[in-house]
């Protein structure tokens, strides 16, 4: 008789669950919405009722749910605690503990961006390898770092925070997190953004991207039909990323990149432009990682968040 | 009635031993000349002789003895086999195998710079510490990454290769790993007095340094005396320092960094300075990690070696 887990992931809009069973397979899944009203104090038990229904739904025994994984958009302790989540209006809460109390199952909850690069190892492209790091190009840089198959979740909750790698300690305007030259501002959707305003602005070299709104997704878009001057953005850049994580390798050293997020929708061309730079910069032994498209996309989170139970 | 270990540091001039209780009391220390003639071929018959001599004149029975741990100056395998290790006139060497064939001991075996690491956390600087990055300042810069107590070798060996974080791509100078621009080159012995070199060549302006050999001492102890010259030195060196270890913090945020090596006998103005800009350029939660001198000098990779026994 095989055993279930249920994989969370709490997301500022909606929550996202699945229902695995032990050796992988994802058997359902489904979200409800986020209620962040009244500082989000809705939203674990709507989390609870949501497990309790398909709990009862399914007619499952206790003894067979091994327990209960949570990504949260957050700091997360190592007890299961958050001390704020800012997407969620979230102060203090004890995630693990509220949700064990309503449950009566075992809870271990994860940082969200640690935990999807948990999920890609486990069932998506980091698939086999234990020393993996996970590279998310959304609006932000996120990312997640494994050694030896778990998450390093730092001494302050940081681990895995790489998109503020300072590359450009000269850089004028400030990052999010108020520091100035982050990865963050030249390699997420909205820094390939700049860095396109930026070079478009510098001179009046004819190129499709002119005159419309530019996104990233414009950038790559021209960038596969030939436009010299996206070309240019493109590879500015891949050097920066590729520079940021030739200096993650040589602290983790890791067996694969997994690359995510909605930047990475633009595909194989976005892998081959980046290997290029990250081998020209990567310490010789470093360089016979492999970089690979994330291939769960908005389900790297549930997979990852099963996996956590899993893994002790 | 306590148990022992050995803690062995292969080095290229000389192999340190240490017999150590496993309270962690260092109860006796040796060394003996490391004989790499014929490919290195004795060293580990040599080591293996100095264990059962001690173990003979102690009188220790086998079942008191948890074990050899051992570092060595190379990438090392999970199973403790050596690809090579130049140091040591090594090509290929089984370790762990070899040791543990001579002696019927339990046999771990490090990397040099990950096992120092692992002793300073131990019995060190970091001690109390779970999650530390130590940074050697040496000829080279080495470092050892340690993740919730254990060492992150990596993939491929390169766990904590971190003097070859590239801070300045731009750099026409090679490292000698063949990149340009790594952290080595401006923050190791030889990088310092590469960057004194640099800013003494600049113009004319009066220093204590003018006219003598430049070392990475001399540069610290001018610093110390007031001279501004070096001072502008050791900022150039710090910057450089501080920023790559902000790109590490954000990669495993550890509870400590630890500094060792030659130049870290500058002492407490050399943590002084490197705090000032780590604290400019890490990631605000990453802040918190203290700043601490190593303590254990040429100790620690006995220590590490003893610890790496006790780690399983």
């Amino acid at each position: 008789m095989g055993k279930y887990i249920f994989g969370i992931d709490v997301g500022g809009t909606s929550v996202k669950f699945g229902l695995f069973c032990e050796e992988g397979s994802l058997l359902e899944k489904w979200e409800i919405p986020t209620q962040t009203e009244e500082n989000g104090k809705w939203i674990l038990p709507d989390v609870a009722e949501a497990i309790l229904g398909k709990w009862k739904e399914r007619g499952l025994r206790k003894e067979e749910i091994i327990g209960v994984g949570v990504g949260v958009p957050g700091p997360v302790s190592r007890t299961g605690e958050v001390p704020a989540a800012v997407n969620l209006h979230w102060g203090y809460k004890d995630v693990a503990g509220e949700l064990e109390q309503a449950l009566g199952l075992k809870v271990k909850v994860g940082n969200d961006a640690n935990v999807a690069a948990l999920g890609e190892m486990w069932a998506g492209g980091g698939k086999g390898a234990e020393n993996l790091i996970m590279v998310t190009l959304g609006t932000g840089v996120g990312g997640g770092i494994i050694v030896d198959g778990k998450i390093v979740t730092g001494a302050h909750g940081a681990g895995g925070e790489i998109g503020h790698a300072i590359l450009e300690p000269g850089e004028a305007e400030p990052c999010n997190c108020g520091n100035h030259g982050c990865l963050e501002q030249m390699a997420s959707a909205t820094g390939i953004a700049r860095l396109a305003g930026r070079r478009l602005a510098a001179d009046s070299a004819p190129s499709v991207l002119r005159g419309e709104r530019v996104t990233a997704k414009a950038v790559f878009d021209a960038y596969k039909a030939g436009d010299s001057v996206a070309a240019e953005i493109v590879e500015q850049f891949a050097d920066y990323l590729g520079r940021a994580m030739a200096v993650y390798a040589c602290v983790t050293d890791p067996e694969v990149f997994v690359i995510g997020g909605g930047v990475s929708k633009a595909g194989k061309v976005l892998i081959e432009v980046v290997e290029k730079y990250y081998m020209k910069y990567a310490f010789p032994a470093c360089r016979a990682a492999r970089l690979v498209l994330a291939t769960l996309g908005n389900e790297a989170g549930i997979y990852g968040a099963a996996k956590l139970v899993m893994e002790d």
